[in-house]
């Protein structure tokens, strides 16, 4: 299918985008079912708080009903939105007329091995740390080399995932995906106000919990408690949650909460 | 002039670059000068640097030649080069067959003040910190959201440049400028191995002092080192070197190496 930029077809953005020169702008990757965006408002909820953030000027309305218009035409698949402040002038500085590039972009169905699902993944201990930056943390904005250089670290299959942690060694996430733990019942995933991505698969997880009565935490996460967890997942707004069975020497049993909450994701997409 | 991708005039990038996707790419702002781009060997060098270190491939040969022909034709002004990873499967993982895209974009020669570089600047005192990352630290990268960030905190002409410290409160850089401390006759400026660009400018002056037998150091920078310095200076490959007269409550008087340098620079810029 056609990428739409600004809601027409187009295949390129001119030079001056920002996107482009200073990786300025953000992105949201929707699985896309039957016609309709999974989980749209907590993809929007999160772009809005970006924008808020990063102070890019954009409509949220008509982003929103692009998406829909693109998810309709597209059926089954993956939806890219990537939304940068626009055009530059010269250098850093922004000006107030800037108007945001909505970039929007169709691919397949994902096709992960049904295995990492069912069976579970092994995790590569990526070197690669996460840098601290409160005024970033949580956002899915485009400045992204982190995550190629940690993604760049294993080129083998046995790897479906890489974990990352902070500089300061607390465990954040993966390159691609949030990570949760489970321990005495309880559910602990990472706080993000210093690094990390905040997914919406994440996000609607958390809510799921508590709408269940399962209890959460999410507070910093050292090595000693990710060893301890009795389960461990990752997890993603495209391929829903993977098992983890084992990260080097670190190993986890598939357990019974892992697979409550794969139900539940299941159903959203359809999967 | 037109901008030219691979050699060929354009206006565009496809959607699926990864300068675009992730800020998966470096760039170097270049000052032209009677068709010549000026100190190119050093800008190849960092190029070439960040290429490495990100394992991104490039014809260096081919970038020069494309640099000295642009420049050509261009004549006066400001050439800025994007390399980017080129293209994007899907994600972050990168693939053996990719090839780097190169992006030529012409602009007039800068129009600062000309009292900038002659009675010197005051620094707005940025809130943004910079975040540690070793793994980019040095590098001119595309992942400038830290930058567009600090840039926006002040729109007053009263500050021409920001100064940035990193999150450890040490005394880096400015937003688009390396920062230089002068003491006793000995030149300071700042190790760029956590966080920071290691400017072209900053290389040829490290250079120079070096041949002129002026002392200097490399080092972590305290607020209290940058207060008690006898002069303060920034400088970056399109301006050359503007005195820094103030930041906050700090002052410093524009001093005799200061001057020295800028008239260094100064015939290398032709201005």
């Amino acid at each position: 299918m056609h990428s739409w930029v600004d809601g027409q077809p187009a295949h390129a953005v001119p030079l001056k985008d920002r996107g482009l020169a200073y990786g300025d702008g953000l992105f949201e990757t929707i699985a896309v079912k039957a016609g309709q965006p999974v989980l749209l408002d907590r993809h929007l909820q999160r772009l809005d708080e970006g924008c808020r953030r990063l102070a890019i000027v954009a409509d949220q309305t008509l982003i929103r009903s692009e998406l829909q218009a693109y998810a309709a035409a597209l059926g089954e698949g993956v939806l890219k939105l990537i939304l940068t402040r626009g055009d530059s002038l010269r250098g850093y500085g922004t000006h107030a007329g800037a108007v945001a590039r909505r970039i929007l972009q169709g691919s397949p169905p994902a096709t992960y091995p049904q295995a990492h699902g069912s069976s579970g993944i092994r995790l590569f201990a990526c070197a690669t740390r996460l840098s601290e930056q409160p005024l970033l943390a949580g956002l899915k904005h485009l400045n992204r080399l982190e995550q190629v250089i940690a993604r760049s670290e294993w080129r083998d299959t046995e790897h479906a995932e890489g974990l990352m942690l902070d500089m300061s060694g607390r465990v954040i996430e993966g390159v691609f995906s949030n990570l949760f733990l489970i321990r005495d019942g309880m559910l602990l995933t990472a706080d993000l106000s210093r690094c990390g991505v905040a997914g919406v698969m994440r996000a609607e997880l958390l809510a799921q919990a508590q709408a269940l009565g399962i209890a959460l935490t999410v507070a910093d996460i050292t090595l000693e408690q990710l060893q301890e967890a009795d389960e461990v997942f990752v997890c993603n707004s495209v391929y829903g949650i993977w098992p983890v069975r084992g990260c080097g020497a670190m190993s986890w049993s598939v357990g019974p909460l892992t697979r409550k909450l794969q139900g539940i994701v299941r159903a959203l997409l359809d999967i």
